[in-house]
This record gives C-alpha cells, sequence and structure tokens, in this order.
C-alpha cells in the first residue's frame, strides 16, 4: 500500500466531521480551470481535454495550480464527470468549444440492456491520478475525489450532450420509468466502485455532484435521484488508506426545496447552492448530533464584482451560517466555505486571491467577536 | 367604453379569487404555439415571429386556436415577453433558429441613464390585440394579459440576448447596484404601465412572469426581483372595463424557496414550478384570510409520455394540492391547474387532449369524493 506523507492542513476535513476549527475553510468547485493561465498554457500542451484528463502528469499538475496561488483548504481531482459512462463504451468525445458527446446514447431498451458496470482498469488514468495528485501534494490539504450522481449521469448518457429541456431523458423516465431504474441502478454501482477506487488510490474526501438533480419535479427527484445517491453512498468504503473516516459530500444543484429529505441520506456534508438560505440550512439539517456540515454558497458571479463587494458578499455568506461552532469537545454546526456552483472561465484570477483572504480574515474574526 | 359579451365559463376567475369551482381550471403558458400545426401555418404566413405578435389578426388568430381544440378554462395573450425594453428603444429582433437578441444592450452608465418607461403608442399593437382577443373570444372563457417582471426584463436588457450564466446582469448588479435599481425602477414602471393599458384594453386577469427571478442568491432575489414586482403589483388598477376585480398572477420560475415571503405579495394568485410541493406550498400560502390561489405545476416533460401515464401525474399533482375547498359562502384554497413553465414545441397535440379530459375529469371526481 502506498505510504502518503501526513497531513499538515485538516482544516477542511475536520469541518467536514464538525469539529471546530479556527477559521472556515474553503476550495473552489471547478477551481482547477479555465480561468487560469497555467491551466490554459497546460490544456494548450496536452492538445484536448480528454489528453489532459487521461494524463497521470497533466492531471496532476492542473490540480495544484490553484493551490500554489491560493491558500484553499483541499484540492480536488482534475478529471471529466463523464468518465464513468464512457468506460461503459459509449463514446465521449468534446468537440471545439462545446460541450461533452456521446456517441451512443442510450436512448432504447436495447441499449439500457447493454448496460453494466465497467472493468475498472478502463478507469486505471482515473485512480493514477489520485495517487499521483496525492504524493504531490506532500500532505499540504486532503484531496477530494468525485463522481457525478446516477441521475446526473443518465442525463447525459440519454440525452447524449448538454440539454437545456432534459426532454429527451425525463421523457424515458415517464414513458419507461422501468428503463429509467435500470439505468440508475447499473450507474449507482458503478459510481460505488469508482469513488471506492479513488478512495484506495488515495482519496480524503469524496463528492457526489448532483448537478441536474433540481430539474426534475417534486416526487421525482425523490424516487430518481435521491435514492440512487443513497444507493452509492450506502456502498462506499467508510475509511481511506490510511485508515481515517472518509467524509462523503452531496451536492444537488437546484435541491434546496429538498434539503430535509437530503438531511436524511448517509453523508457528512452537504453541498448548498446560492439560492438557499445558509442560516435556514444550518437550522433544517447543521444542527444536532445527526447534523450535515454545510458546504457553499456564494454565487460565483459575485467574482465578476470588484474586491471590496466580493469581501462584503463574503461576509453576507458568512453571517447567514452564523458562527460555527467552537466547542473541540464535540461534533457541532460546521461551514466549508465554497461557490454554489463551478467557478467561470472568465473570472479574474486576482478577485479569487481578494476572495480567499476574505473568507479566512473574516472567520477567524468572526470566531474571536 | 368598449362592451364585451358577458362571461359563459368564470371557472378559472373564480379560482383566482379563491372562490369553490366544480372542477379544476386549466390553462396551460404557451398554450398558442409551436406544437400546434395551425399556429405554424399561421406563423408561415406571417412570415417572422415579430410580424405574428404585432399584427393583431394573426395575434387573435394564434391566441384562440388552442381553444378551438382544447376544452381550456382561459386565454392568453399572443406577444413576445420583449415588448416593453422594445418600445424603450433595444431593437428586438429574432434571428432564424435563434431566440431574441437586442441590438442595443444596456450595459454602461450612459445607456441606464438613457433608460425611460416607453410611450405607451408604441406598444398599441399589443392593446389593440388585447381587444381585438377579448371580441373574438365572445365571452367563452377570460383573457389573460402578461408581462415580463422588472428583474427578468433586465436578465434580456443586460445580456442582449438569453443566458445560461446570467453573466453580465449579475456582474452589473454586484458591481454597480445603483445601475441595476435604476433599471429595475424603470423597468416596474413600465410594466405597470403596460399592464393598465392591458387591463384598460380588456384584459381580465394579469400575469407578472418572473421566469429568471429563481438565478438569483437567497437575499439577492428579494432585493431585486421581489421587491420590484411589489413595485409593479402596487400600481395595477384593481378592476377591469367591466368593473370585475382583476386578479393578478405572480409565477418565479425556481421561486420555491422563497414561497413565504412571496405569499406577502399583493396579488392573488402564486404560480409554481414542478419542484414545489403543492401541499406544502398550500400549507405555506394557500390558507387562510390572506391565502393564495395556487397555479401550476405539472412538468411539461410529462406530456411526451402516453396518456395512460399523464392521466396519472395529472391525478399526483392534484393529490398533491389536495381537494380544494367546496364551500360557496367563503374563499378558500383553490387550485389552478396549469404546467411549471411553457409548453415544448415537441409536444403531441393530442396528449394535450389527454391532460385536458384527465384534469376536468379527475377533478370533478375529487369534488364528489
Amino acid at each position: 500500500m502506498t505510504r502518503f506523507a501526513p497531513l499538515k492542513n485538516d482544516c477542511f476535513l475536520r469541518a467536514c466531521l464538525r469539529q471546530a476549527t479556527d477559521y472556515t475553510p474553503l476550495w473552489l468547485m471547478r477551481q482547477a480551470g479555465r480561468y487560469l493561465p497555467e491551466y490554459r498554457a497546460t490544456r494548450e500542451r496536452a492538445g484536448s481535454f480528454m489528453g489532459l484528463a487521461t494524463n497521470v502528469d497533466y492531471a496532476t499538475e492542473v490540480t495544484l495550480q490553484p493551490l500554489d496561488r491560493y491558500a484553499l483548504d483541499a484540492a480536488i481531482l482534475f478529471s471529466d464527470i463523464l468518465t464513468v459512462p464512457d468506460a461503459m463504451g459509449l463514446g465521449l468525445s468534446f468537440a471545439q468549444g462545446e460541450g461533452p458527446k456521446f456517441a451512443r446514447p442510450v436512448r432504447d431498451e436495447a441499449a439500457v440492456g447493454a448496460l453494466a458496470v465497467p472493468d475498472l482498469d478502463r478507469l486505471r488514468y482515473v485512480f493514477d491520478a489520485v495517487t499521483s495528485i496525492r504524493k504531490a501534494l506532500d500532505g499540504r490539504v486532503p484531496l477530494i475525489g468525485f463522481s457525478g450522481s446516477p441521475w446526473t449521469l443518465a442525463c447525459y448518457m440519454v440525452e447524449g450532450a448538454g440539454s437545456d429541456d432534459y426532454r429527451l431523458v425525463k421523457s424515458m423516465l415517464y414513458a419507461r420509468p422501468d428503463l429509467m431504474h435500470r439505468i440508475l441502478q447499473v450507474n449507482a454501482d458503478a459510481v460505488s466502485a469508482y469513488l471506492n477506487a479513488q478512495i484506495d488510490a488515495g482519496a480524503q474526501a469524496v463528492m457526489v455532484f448532483d448537478s441536474w438533480g433540481g430539474v426534475l419535479a417534486d416526487g421525482v427527484f425523490q424516487q430518481f435521484s435521491l435514492a440512487y445517491t443513497a444507493r452509492v453512498l450506502a456502498q462506499l468504503k467508510r475509511t481511506g488508506v490510511d485508515g481515517k473516516v472518509v467524509p462523503r459530500i452531496v451536492f444537488t444543484k437546484g435541491g434546496g426545496l429538498w434539503l430535509r429529505e437530503m438531511g436524511a441520506l448517509d453523508c457528512e456534508v452537504l453541498g448548498l447552492d446560492w439560492t438557499v438560505n445558509l442560516g435556514s440550512a444550518r437550522t433544517l439539517v447543521g444542527e444536532g448530533a445527526r447534523g450535515k456540515a454545510l458546504q457553499g454558497n456564494l454565487d460565483p458571479n459575485v467574482l465578476f464584482a470588484p474586491p471590496a463587494a466580493i469581501e462584503a458578499e463574503v461576509a453576507k455568506v458568512l453571517a447567514s451560517f452564523g458562527t460555527p461552532h467552537t466547542d473541540t469537545t464535540r461534533p457541532g454546526p460546521t461551514h466549508i466555505f465554497n461557490l454554489g456552483h463551478g467557478i467561470s472561465q472568465y473570472t479574474p484570477p486576482e478577485h479569487v486571491t481578494a476572495l480567499v483572504e476574505a473568507v479566512h480574515a473574516q472567520s477567524r474574526a468572526l470566531r474571536r467577536a
């Protein structure tokens, strides 16, 4: 088994486990990305997005880039959300200037019947990247692994690409719920195996991105998204290669209305988008012995405003959560600062500096107040 | 003053005013639209979308088309959501196969300073259409007028077109809130004048479409969308040309998390999308002396499923609201059936027949149970 360097900054992991911290830890969804000139340079050398994502050295390099610039409290594996369906044989590609596309979308009974949990060897490049990144981090901050949720993967698998109305996947859901359940079962088992292999490779926390759960109707979300996220969680390893607990984060974009039901999930952290009031969320699911840590939820568009405005909006987010607990003898309400969605490619990198400094300084001050 | 024929079907208006009805009234957002072959034929003759929307005869014709096919309980003015900013001089156009586009988007202090409530004469074609449609309806069902909300109009005015990240409009909001407030003030006053002129022309109910309110952060929504919707409502006429109360409907897509605050709006009806649980919404804002009628909220994608599945989903929506009150002596909880968003252009027209029949038959049966 690989031995990794001891962790120097455990603020993020402590907050995930609802343990008191000296300040509010911070990382950013899509923090390794196009807004950074150094990312664009590596992407250029890699030749293509998949060339970047499938090469262990490039993936390691870009994962660490934002950490060299900013005092972030966690790293997240650089990879694509669609690696699992690609390994199922759906044929992922990225056309220039467009989003992902599958050559063989899953649209009929035969295609659904042919789906199976992929051979994990086809995803070896991801697990190798996890180990490589963890080594390169050398204990600076913990490494988060991730996957799309079963429902979110199903959206892409049926639509064959991004969508603005989810017509094809919802048509199947309403017309042939049996087929949709079969896809989601396969996806849930594949996602569990995928995340467990990331944990075995060195991931110290894992996150399930239910990016499209929020497009579902009330009632349908619970049956076709939440139930399969729960199925993933039930199958996940509870400890990593170093014997430490691996916190599990679930983020449903647009899922604020179902927060109470998400509070019953067997996970440690819930991610929230900017439509959710953090204070209300804390009351609903953040307190008590079985409460969750909360992660979020600044609108990424705030980062287009000047630093003074960014600082003011950071203050609002921190105030909305309220003071995290400071009792080191027991778990209590904690907050992990993040955006409510991935950072925009148009973000001025120096505005992220202002954000990181504001979160750290203000959250330390809050605890002293 | 124009005299119109007496109303034969007042089920929709009664439900808006929370009066008991024999069945649950039904209309569909975007019910006059591309899914109907007769609409496409008229659109073809008109030559362009704006040719259709600005011609009184065409607008009348397409508004009535869905009523000739289906037993809908209300008509809605056929028009575009961007007529008001177009009248402000922003230069609206529709490129083939694309969405709306403004030639002169509002992006700097000078452009914001130049904005003003437009001369209503430039919108005369809309008011003429309202009168023409009301006459053509001949009392069959009531006619709903509408406008985009101040915030939703501002999104298009600043972005210059549709957007998937609202980067430009949110950049202005966070960086220059003073400019955004000025746009919203002008929009609110323009929208009120626009809706009042529709009421004077014969509209029997009016609806404010806050299609993009749901993209705002908690706290920001209240300040930049809800407050200006309230400003519109405060300026609206309370009675129409025939002396009857004109119910006001407010629909914020993605606004389910702010339902309690929307419950305090001075309007009669709240529209809901499919993410909202109708039963919870009824408990929150539908009961009591100051409750609202609720409108919604079937996912339009249900209409791609076969009739049996449509009937089952209709049953779920009706059951979620629960039995509307039947006491004819006082107001109480009422439900107006609708989709949670506009009907898709790909909808099979015969599936709408199944929907309309299911809503009427099932909701009558519910009241007898």
